[in-house]
């Protein structure tokens, strides 16, 4: 066994182990009695302890040390590359730090809840407060010595090789080509809005059906139902959640395909990656390319919707909606509203931008958390035009800031930048795509995803693994051009 | 923090990983897609590793050297000799046999689950063979120095506070009587056969009121279908399982009234006592007593299978059964058979029996695995007098040889001896107790048993919990004037 050779099986092990606990936060959210949860909790306390202390371990410098990267093949300095990044990383982080952020965060995610149920955000702010200051501790941490902002330094848990500046020079970019869309299509006309009642064992019956024709693998996963859809696990177990609400179907359908373009992700990835940093999606900003387009470009366009419209028929009978086009302006109808999960492919990304904006200066200092709730009242009737009409529509929405996850919403637009480039080389290399989509068909475009992007895992750098598949640097022209087009033509603008 | 309380720490985040492991082995056999075999593998491989390492972790030898136990109270003290004996057992065989051991009999249940679907028992004998010697080595280790014998030795591991020669005393007593009560029911004319065809959602929808009218807490709890049914976990999410066949509705209500005794077992424990040694099950043999009370002297009892018969009636509408008197004696029916898991009431121990014999020959070196096929089925034979047919109804049906489970077969019957005790004491305690069965209302028998035995955990060792619940020590008269009594009733001899 060379050095390599140990550092991998121990390695292994340790992704086996994160796979367990991954697997634990699925069972919590759909099949746990609910009697089980001060029990879980220390589950999965003690299950953090022993992949913490796995991610510390002296023996993994040892190992580095020991390898020589140049006797290695590019898988091997990929899989160097990701261990020494996580093991620097929790190196970095006194074992102290670590531990108070854990039980700050765990219990703010209450605090955070109670809150939010009793729109008092005064009641969170105390809380919410300490992380902010946990959070800018642990990032100074991160990026001390090495040049780069402590706010770069949070990215880099979710977005490795992306840096504050890349976005905010992109996201300027965005941010007023999207207001001055968003402003058009307000004044057009809008679609209609769907309305009657679907029988929700009829929606799980279609969405296993769309989640299959999307090609996800149900010998390697399962579709259960959860309050809040996601994607869990990677390599051979990759469970998606969904929910059914009988007067929208299109929540059921359409968080079904986001959640599986994040499973065929963990799916498509080299079955030879297993187990090692190479077998999980990259980023999250790559991995949220994956959910986008399956879920925007490929399943909310004209093309598929009409292999939609025909399905629905079938599952519902005369569902009052007269044609395949008004079927999909539907589907896309741009609406008002506070919740950035619940907004369309055009604004959503006003949403997280504005989250962008709040939570750089929150780590900078710029703005204190006593100020937070005014500034995001501000900036949300300044980006959409209304007010903010409670803290739970506003800045109590996100449990993300209460558990402690600062960096990453920009994720969340930086996936749809990536889309948009991915979606416009698709099309460049699959010329006659709308056709298959028209039958229902996504398996070319799905194809092309998994040979260009998921196959890869970690070995390439997110940015790389995207301008590999485009064949130029990503950036937000595509996105924004799909987007005009689109909402151009279904609003007659 | 005294030596204790840090003993107690570790100790209780070994509980909860536990905890965890355990689960694993639920989802596999419940919810797991089946593609992901291969990786779950490494999933038990990597929690067994990491709990290996923490019962042999040597600060729990310096923690035990520091605390002094006449400052304890008896909690404290029942939980030094758990951690004590885990830990002196871990230390006792080397890691490297333990590997060994783990390799050896992963492999073998494959071996041994294809020989018995090829009925072919040479094509297992090799592994059973390289079992047993890995197992005698084990035992060695184990016993080393202790004035005990091997067998003695492996018993501890399911039975602690057992030896060899109580059970061959208490089995040896039984074994004569159990066959001339057989010979008896042989004789005499049977009850009738179940007929017809079963709903098997009915079946669910009867199983689920039966696990809540024998205590199942479905808030800390589930009921899910599996091949095997099976009880899983303990504290505040305890899981159970059970099966439906369409022809056979019986099979479902008592496997799921069996796993209701384990589950509400551990359910019953004393919270105090959540995530340490104390939080679990004392023993298989206790366990057991639990499981075979709640299924036979109270779920096969007269009383209780009155209102069992009332809610069949009411779930399948007129089966073709006259009367409750009927239909007790047809639940209660003595069938020839081959397999142990299938056996009733009366039966079932000379099966295990048969098994204790055999594997104490097999560790003693008496009897050779090339033997072991023709020694099985020259004392079934002699046992049960008719012959085995073919290898899976005789020396292939168990996995647990396969699995290196030496030692546990006895605890079976053992458990009915308890079981035996506790329904003899519990009838005195409760002298109208059938009248609440009549009822379907069982809150009675398992509060006393919650009470008496339940809430302890482990408390108590064993033996001494089930002498404290009956006032007497444990032996098998009771469960013979029992099985007399109730068999010469039902076929009138």
């Amino acid at each position: 066994m060379t050095a390599y050779d140990d550092l991998m099986a121990f390695q292994r092990e340790t992704e086996a182990l994160a796979q367990v606990a991954g697997r634990l936060g699925w069972d919590q959210e759909t099949v746990m009695p609910r009697g089980a949860a001060p029990q879980r909790g220390e589950e999965m306390a003690a299950m953090e302890s022993v992949l913490h202390a796995r991610r510390v371990d002296p023996r993994i410098a040892d190992w580095l040390t020991a390898i020589e990267p140049s006797n290695l093949d590019d898988v091997g300095r990929a899989n160097l590359r990701h261990i020494k990044r996580d093991h620097d990383r929790a190196a970095r982080v006194p074992a102290e730090l670590a531990a108070r952020i854990a039980r700050v965060t765990s219990a703010a995610q209450g605090t955070w809840a109670e809150a939010r149920a009793a729109d008092d955000f005064a009641a969170f702010a105390p809380t919410l407060d300490e992380v902010i200051a946990l959070k800018r501790e642990e990032g100074a941490a991160l990026a001390e010595g090495r040049g780069i902002g402590i706010y770069d330094a949070m990215l880099e848990d979710y977005e490795p090789g992306t840096a504050a500046a890349d976005l905010e020079a992109m996201f300027g970019a965005l941010r007023p080509k999207l207001s001055e869309l968003r402003a058009a299509v307000r004044e057009a006309e809008a679609p209609p809005v769907l309305e009657g009642v679907f029988d929700e064992a009829a929606q799980m019956a279609l969405t296993s059906k769309l989640a299959r024709h999307f090609g996800y693998d149900l010998t390697t996963g399962r579709i259960d139902k959860a309050v809040h859809p996601f994607s869990s696990g990677s390599g051979l177990d990759v469970r998606i959640t969904t929910r059914t609400n009988a007067l929208d179907p299109f929540n059921c359908f359409y968080s079904t395909v986001h959640e599986v373009g994040h499973a065929a992700y963990e799916q498509g990835i080299d079955s030879a990656y297993l187990l090692t940093p190479l077998g999980r999606g990259v980023s999250m900003g790559v991995h949220e390319s994956q959910s986008r387009i399956y879920e925007n470009q490929i399943g909310r366009s004209r093309a598929f919707t009409g292999w939609l419209f025909g399905e629905m028929k079938d599952a519902f009978g005369d569902f009052g909606v007269a044609d395949e086009d008004t079927f999909y302006r539907i589907v896309n109808r741009v609406s008002d509203g506070f919740i950035r999960t619940e907004a369309d492919e055009l604004q959503y990304n006003l949403h997280v931008l504005l989250r962008f904006d709040l939570e750089r200066a929150l780590m900078s200092g710029d703005l204190q958390v006593s100020d937070l709730e005014a500034a995001w009242n501000d900036r949300f009737e300044a980006d959409f035009g209304y007010k903010v009409d409670r803290p739970s529509n506003g800045v109590l929405q996100d449990v993300h800031w209460s558990v402690g996850l600062l960096g990453y919403f920009p994720t969340y637009t930086l996936g749809n930048v990536y889309a948009g480039c991915l979606h416009e080389a698709m099309r460049v290399a699959l010329p006659d795509l709308d056709a298959d989509l028209a039958r229902g068909d996504t398996s070319a475009a799905t194809g092309w995803l998994r040979n260009n992007v998921q196959k890869h895992g970690g070995l390439y750098a997110p940015r790389e693994v995207i301008a590999k598949a485009c064949g130029q640097e990503p950036g937000e022209a595509p996105l924004l051009a799909y987007l005009e087009k689109k909402f151009a033509q279904i609003y007659d603008i």
